[in-house]
């Protein structure tokens, strides 16, 4: 499904060489190796988006998987008896979902030059997930550090099981899921600001 | 202090009746009344901003006021003796102080219709600041609420003191600051990618 908006801008039109534009105020006239160069840094920030999303969705999943199967039998805590811990999972399981389905979106960018849904949907909602996922993931990961932090010496975080400090790696492999999808939201609000004030999602 | 950039570009530029701008690939003539009409839009975006700042500073002030008067004589819990608190506390301090500066700076931008840095560097440090606070505030209102959700039924939690009641009314407000800067966050974001694709922070 391409865009009804302006159909295979971004890299199809940088790549082209009549890059007229059907929206947009520039109508100079551009050169080949400018068409070149403008196509090669697209195709690094594509490349760079699709790093971005694959580092976030293995940080997510190995965080829901470690919150996930913290469990030392019946005499032991459970992690899904503690609600911070619950959110934690919770966040990470959606995020890792979430990158998945961004990573099928970034390889279809880059190997058909166009997005899956309509361009203008398909930037507001990266960017609005991204945005709410991010906030979401250091939400669940401050609450779950600050139940960690109370737990520290009591009866559950007993040495021989190990219980907290899964937890505690569990909730730092969320951070660092936040920190990826984080920078993944810079590009797709850059990529919503290029839409709107070029009518493309590619400024290039 | 002008910027050496593109001076006095924004609402000047807009305004002018000879936009020209130094920088940007729009180079075809603007008749008059959309100029009159991009400085109104312009105008209101500037009012629009002034009126986050306004938000976020009254409640973070709120939040950090009521964290810091929530003591109630020696044999009472005081909020410095809970990290989490102390957090919410200096989270809201800082943005209070920082909201108030931004606030001048609106004022300043309104009044002079120029940046106080220069351009380019007045565009990435609000949205760093904005980016970096909006995040602070929100991991600091998570980690307060596990704790305050950590400390009902404790022994802290009496009701004729009511600690725990102003604990929580103060993380909400910390909360309610969050949202207003995350606005301002998504407007100054705005104005960076205005700033990169079109040499000015305003797309108008």
């Amino acid at each position: 499904m391409r865009t009804h908006h302006s159909p295979r801008n971004g890299d199809a039109a940088a790549s082209s060489p009549s890059p007229r534009r059907p929206l947009g105020p520039d109508l100079s006239p551009r050169p080949q190796f400018q068409s070149t160069l403008s196509a090669q840094k697209l195709r690094r920030l594509n490349y760079l988006a699709l790093l971005l999303r694959l580092a976030s969705f293995c940080f997510s999943l190995a965080s829901a998987i470690f919150m996930a199967t913290d469990y030392r039998g019946a005499s032991s805590p459970r992690w899904y008896d503690f609600d911070a811990f619950r959110y934690v999972f919770a966040a990470n399981a959606i995020v890792t979902l979430y990158s998945l389905f961004e990573l099928a979106v970034s390889v279809w960018d880059i190997s058909r030059s166009a997005t899956l849904f309509p361009e203008v949907l398909q930037v507001w909602f990266d960017f609005g997930h991204d945005q709410v996922f991010a906030y979401m993931l250091l939400s669940a990961g401050s609450a779950g550090t600050e139940l960690a932090k109370t737990l520290k010496g009591s009866e559950a975080c007993k040495e021989e099981t190990a219980f907290c400090l899964q937890a505690d790696i569990a909730v730092a492999l969320g951070f660092a899921g936040f920190l990826f999808i984080g920078f993944s939201c810079l590009l797709s609000g850059f990529r919503v600001a290029c839409f709107i004030i070029r009518g493309s999602r590619s400024h290039l």
